[in-house]
């Protein structure tokens, strides 16, 4: 006989979280555009981990204490005081190796130590560049999840929603699924999976209007792109490893 | 030269309410099972007023003050010591006509009064028994507007999200729409749109599951069609009546 499934609930938005007890819970960070696809890029060319940390003050500060690259953005352009921005294209290999990343984000650092706050059993980051090995986990780990989307400001956003879909899509036979967020995460991906460049385009996402204003077009386009840098960030203590 | 459109919202959740600058906006309440459809009906079939309250206890109280019709279900049932339920099969044109309606509901009557307190400038009520009305009063007013889903506890839900989509799908061109909400509930709506209760039956829509465990298919397939109630349910000092 099959043991009962474990539990999925998508949350759109950090204000949400507190609907969900995420105390046993795996909860996925979701980052889309673009931390969480710069996180796992970042630790697939070798970096050694990747700090999070709410505040530029902070990411100077740490970025000194362990001799890190300071990196954040605010409004589009590397934040004063910080050496590199958020762009996946920043951290190749020949840079990245062996160096600790110190990164300073808004919305998924946000949602990152709302998990942390609240006792989450284990907390990963998840975007279309590690959405396999997101994927894998997850199943592996046979655990209660939730995808959590890191949304703008609060304010639900669609790159987010659709790779929570992308997830659910691949890996819901596995899981009891009575949540509507869910669902229509799901349904939305179903429908943008096509051409999720395509979709974003068309649908003005909010997003995608910022960052093709930055002349972002090539970072929107990695990072919708599924396994470019396919590994699992994990967070242990206060940074992401490779698991 | 035509004037600037004005901007449209989706609140998916009254957790998110607080988003919103509601302060020079129409909010248009949205609890589509059952809440606003059972209101646009009964004034529609001639109700005096429909008056929302939050408690049993102040439903109670004000309909003996009024000698109001008093209502509201919890679990499904007929709350104690209140006279009819939610269904807007219980409120025909016969039993209704001229009489006070005091409805208890929690998820709508909750993001009334939040959009109250936080000082909207009109509040409507929106369900598909009234998609018409409602659109039709959006376009005429032209001012700024929030499609407030009342959800659940909450979290975000399906036949809400329809509702707004549907709306969106109607009027989006006299408006100004920057809001990934609005995009996905237009695009999750055209999904549905072919047969809205099938949707919700296929995706298992938790609310759908909730209802029909009540044998309610019938006030599910009411509460999903359009225009069967078509008047415009507006809020004035503590009630809800015909704009």
């Amino acid at each position: 006989m099959p043991a009962n499934k474990p539990p999925l609930y998508t949350c759109l938005s950090p204000a949400l979280l507190n609907l969900y007890d995420i105390s046993n819970s795996i909860v996925v960070i979701i980052d889309v555009l673009r931390a969480t696809s710069t996180i796992t890029t970042a630790l697939y060319n070798g970096a050694k981990c990747v700090i999070p940390v709410a505040t530029v003050p902070r990411c100077i500060e740490l970025g000194e204490e362990l001799g890190g690259i300071t990196a954040g953005e605010r409004d589009g352009r590397v934040a004063e005081g910080l050496s590199f921005g958020n762009s996946p294209f920043e951290y190749p290999r020949e840079f990245i190796k062996d160096r600790v990343l110190v990164l300073t984000t808004t919305n998924g650092t946000k949602l990152l130590h709302m998990a942390l706050d609240n006792g989450a059993q284990e907390i990963i980051t998840g975007s279309f560049p590690n959405l396999s090995a997101v994927c894998d986990h997850l199943v592996e780990k046979n655990m209660p999840v939730i995808l959590g989307c890191a949304a703008w400001k609060d304010r639900v956003n669609m790159e987010d929603t659709l790779f929570a879909g992308a997830v659910i899509g691949r890996i819901k036979e596995h899981f009891s699924i009575n949540c509507d967020s869910s669902h229509f995460a799901e349904n939305l991906y179903k429908l943008a999976q096509p051409d999720l460049f395509e979709f974003m385009k068309v649908n003005d996402a909010s997003h995608y209007h910022r960052l093709m204003g930055y002349g972002l077009e090539k970072d929107i386009r990695y990072c919708l792109t599924p396994d470019l840098a396919n590994v699992l960030p994990q967070f242990h203590g206060d940074k992401l490893v490779v698991a």
